[in-house]
């Protein structure tokens, strides 16, 4: 084997993105708390197809067209959508069978953004060895795009980029000259012993505790609870399954 | 003592300054390859002033005034310029007494962006502490500006922005709700028991490498060199001495 190796980076805010893209990239968005985790959710819940959507008036419109619509704006939810961002609200209940349409402030924006790439996945901690598993069996050039928040850097994105990254480098196949993969590694080795108390310094979950809605975070960084990778394809978000499991509602 | 405590940030990119930028911030620019690095050694070898500009063309119009010139582009010095961005070329036999104009790729570039701010300050390694004692003497929040690489995260910049935010912190005068203050303190708390060791992981070291202009990377990472805390003011750089000392030509 004298493969020549496929190349790694991470983008650690939508403001930068420009910098790392190109139609050859796999794109890996991740925002942990709660744009990712919650499509991850869904999906294991069985939701059919999630319909991204980057303006409040596109929320608005299909929601008027007769679709379930989850949507806010900085943590609140929109008085016409029928539910928020939290994972807890993608419950089989409310999702299994069902197209539904998403807006967030950060998530829903990036993986627009991300849409010129030969494809766009949705990384988190929830289906972090899906993820790996999945890129290991493909041949092109990977780029973890944290969403972060308001363009400023995440600590909790940036944590979970480290842990793909440290997985994908420890496979061989993988270089980088990106010195944020070697930044989010090195922050991933300091909280990977105690994640949920490392996390505890991210300024995002005192912006969800403020409005009460740091209920989930905890769930949001419980690594490999499904083995589904959700993609963006033509307009909408479907999942891969990455090894086969038992889908957990 | 019951003061309000001053906000502390840490910007990782100029692409995401705007999301940081505030008039009354005291700005500590950071580039320690090479930019911040060579002016504090230059004022410690007894420049006069030193004129940043942004464009190549405004650096070539100076040296047809009769300007001492530094000037250079992704590494490399240009054709008109007396010489380039190594913080060995600011020699006292070169700039002591003198008037010099500079131009670099990135930190000149951020001076400008800063430059509405309330202050704007030149940091590096060299410096650290210098800046520490002269930022606790002040009454404004602080904003450490990495100058990173053609917009991307730069480790060495973070690592030192790091450094600064550790000492700030340590006052109890600042607190932060910035994850990229977290995360360049975290980064720095891994590198500081083996600085040198930790940045050859730094792509820009490679990067000078590649065009043999590594020879620095050990100078640019020592801290404390220098008590002078260069500063921008009227378009020039100038310095105050933030503790007595003597100056080392």
């Amino acid at each position: 084997m004298n493969h020549k190796k496929r190349r790694l980076e991470v983008c650690l805010s939508p403001a930068i993105y420009e910098k790392h893209a190109n139609d050859e990239n796999i794109v890996v968005v991740i925002d942990v708390l709660r744009a990712t985790s919650s499509i991850c959710n869904a999906f294991a819940n069985g939701v059919k197809r999630i319909i991204p959507v980057a303006t409040v008036e596109e929320a608005r419109q299909k929601k008027e067209d007769g679709y379930t619509v989850a949507s806010e704006r900085d943590g609140y939810v929109l008085d016409f959508a029928d539910f928020g961002n939290s994972p807890f609200n993608f419950s089989a209940d409310k999702v299994k069978g069902k197209e539904i349409v998403y807006s967030t402030t950060n998530g829903t924006r990036c993986i627009h953004m991300a849409s010129h790439s030969r494809e766009v996945l949705i990384g988190s901690f929830l289906n972090l060895s899906a993820l790996a598993n999945y890129l290991l069996k493909q041949d092109a050039p990977v780029l973890i795009f944290c969403a972060s928040w308001k363009d400023r850097f995440s600590l909790e994105d940036t944590v979970c980029a480290g842990a793909l990254a440290e997985r994908l480098l420890a496979s061989g196949q993988f270089e980088s000259i990106c010195d944020a993969v070697t930044a989010s590694v090195d922050l991933w080795s300091l909280a990977k012993d105690d994640l949920f108390g490392y996390i505890q310094k991210a300024a995002q979950k005192d912006r969800l505790a403020s409005k009460g809605l740091d209920d989930c975070i905890a769930f949001c960084h419980e690594p490999d609870q499904m083995d589904l990778v959700p993609y963006f394809d033509d307009g909408s978000l479907l999942a891969k399954v990455s090894t086969p499991c038992e889908v957990n509602e």
